[in-house]
């Protein structure tokens, strides 16, 4: 048997002011498609479905008409996990209305304990467990049990469902939750501070595949079939070389089988072009992918008037500019970016290039008065 | 065939800062229990299930769990419309998903075309249409055309359905509006400014009953069966004499027999106590009521020193407070209010009631000072 693990959607994502939905509308198409043409046993999500725990409007519409389409059209059944984006009761509300249409939102520990069994030919019946996200407070209230940490929490609850296995069944489980050893991204949440948010994968062990959720690189942890999906599409700029897409699980009557990556791919990639203005001008004109989301390094060494207006006429989405010829190097201690050229230097190179000429001497004097003046006030 | 007609439910509505979701709860109960008691082939919402757009998590927890008793446990379908306090979309949400759990959301203008058909052997078939809340630039988009009023929209999305009535069904229409001439209550939000929402009785004369909300007095108009259930409890204390609760429709092989209005009793009702202060303090002690929400109109011609913290001591629930006693008339063309007693009067006032001693005449020429100054300061 066959089924499709996702994660990390993030509908309704604002990137630099840029509102992402086209493009996650694209990917969610590509895998409408794929799933047409390729049927699967079910569609996983792993949490993360909006970005938000009040998502936009216009995100719950592609959501509903994703749902529509693969449960309603193609009759393939989508089961998923609240991560620790969403609203867990406001994604919740009519999950017992929906079930038997093939859509299982699996939001509550009481809902956790009964999985989605699907029968198939190669793999008899699968029991998929949703662990909705939680911490170890949430746990701790609910069961009454001591738990003070994620790794006790995620181990309290997976020997709950271990317990509880039904003989002969294939068990495949859904966790929202961060990996212990495994690799972050720019583009998550921290799940708490300093650490305490890791889990071990020894605890799900037990299961015949583990579905995860919340790193946002696809990447296996501890055993090959404990895995993230990735998210759907680049949340960041430092993600500009990861792989996204869907992983492609196959199950048998040993239990898990393989696992491969699909690629989907956003309209506009995100990345990171580094090299002086005039160089990224004469290299635009004949990017074909012109139109992806850019940070751009300028390598420059002299102040340039207006960048970002220059930039956009060849790349229209340069959506930061960061200037690292400007910079030597970076206070460590303070993380503060030190200017290499003093402000007279600065204000010689934007007049220039404001008024295609030199400073003359008295102008010059004069700036550099005022500058005196307005450092002296600064300090003072 | 007999059907329960709800509306104006407005889960999770603040009154005066304070939260109604208990009541709301108790009154759910209630409604539940005749349910249970008294079986009905369905239960009809017709519209402003929540107070807002984007209702507190609590107001659709209530909601989740109210849906899953009377569809889950008692197999009573519900049929609903969003009203124009909902957010349509966000309600719509998974209702493709959960048609078949008998949870019936009505959102859209396609679904209204497709009604929820229910047989019995009392009525033959039934069919609810349910018209989502709209205003006529929405209809004008979606359907090009040229409406301008609530009333053409109105017009115009009835005899769409008219249009389409099966020969031998009965049918019921769902529709959130305000019928021209119908009496409005202090709680409903306008649905625009100068009457330009109100519409005609007439163009729903061919339905078997009308099922209306966002009015909230239950009332009929026009004929006995175009009715108004009214809002689930009190919103507004100009509503305290008003009976609250469901409509119990019946129809039979002619169409519309009969509608019984049946009381549903929130814990804390919505009253106005007017009466002076002593009065007020003596009663109370044995008003079994004293838990209720009161407005309070305190007819005294003397100032009180806060009188909320006396009144609270026997109603614990005193909401708000006038002094009508204190005022001499209202300044019609203003709106605002006179003090009938001078600065210095009010002053004597509350220094005999905190020092329970009159002002010396050397106080009495200070404090005279001072708001001589005051004033004059004032109108500088």
């Amino acid at each position: 048997m066959k089924f499709l693990h996702t994660s990390d959607w993030h509908l309704g994502r604002q990137f630099h002011n840029v509102s992402l939905l086209e493009d996650q509308k694209d990917v969610l198409r590509q895998m409408m498609e794929y799933i047409s043409e390729n049927p699967v046993d079910a569609l996983i999500i792993a949490g993360d479905i909006y970005d938000r725990s009040v998502p936009p409007t216009a995100a719950i519409e592609l959501m509903n008409k994703t749902v529509n389409y693969i449960c309603g059209e193609l009759k393939t059944p989508i089961i998923l996990i609240p991560g620790n984006h969403d609203g867990a009761k406001r994604l919740g509300f009519g999950a017992e209305q929906m079930r038997d249409s093939g859509l299982h939102i699996i939001s509550t520990f009481e809902e956790m304990m009964s999985p989605v069994v699907i029968e198939t030919k190669q793999a008899g019946k699968v029991a998929f467990y949703g662990m909705p996200y939680n911490d170890p407070e949430l746990v701790r209230y609910h069961f009454s049990e001591p738990v003070t940490t994620h790794d006790q929490a995620h181990q309290f609850l997976a020997s709950k469902l271990t317990s509880q296995f039904e003989p002969g069944h294939k068990n495949v489980l859904l966790s929202h939750c961060y990996m212990d050893g495994a690799i972050e991204s720019d583009s998550e949440r921290p799940l708490s501070i300093g650490g305490s948010d890791r889990v071990s994968h020894e605890h799900f062990k037990a299961f015949d595949y583990v579905a995860l959720g919340h790193l946002h690189q696809p990447q296996k942890k501890g055993e090959d079939y404990i895995r993230y999906s990735g998210s759907l599409m680049k949340y960041s700029f430092s993600e500009q070389h990861q792989k996204k897409g869907m992983t492609l699980v196959e199950l048998d009557s040993n239990g898990f089988n393989s696992a491969t990556h699909i690629d989907l791919t956003a309209p506009h990639q995100m990345r990171i072009i580094e090299d002086e203005l005039d160089n990224i001008l004469t290299m635009g004109k004949t990017d074909a992918n012109s139109h992806d989301y850019l940070l751009v390094r300028l390598t420059d060494k002299h102040a340039i008037l207006d960048p970002m207006e220059k930039l956009r006429k060849v790349y229209p989405n340069v959506l930061h500019i960061e200037k690292p010829g400007m910079l030597i190097g970076i206070e460590q201690t303070l993380g503060k970016a030190r200017l290499a050229r003093g402000e007279i230097d600065m204000f010689n190179d934007f007049f220039l290039e404001a008024q295609q000429t030199q400073l003359s001497k008295e102008q010059s004097e004069t700036i550099s008065n005022v500058i005196k003046e307005l450092t002296q006030e600064h300090k003072e």
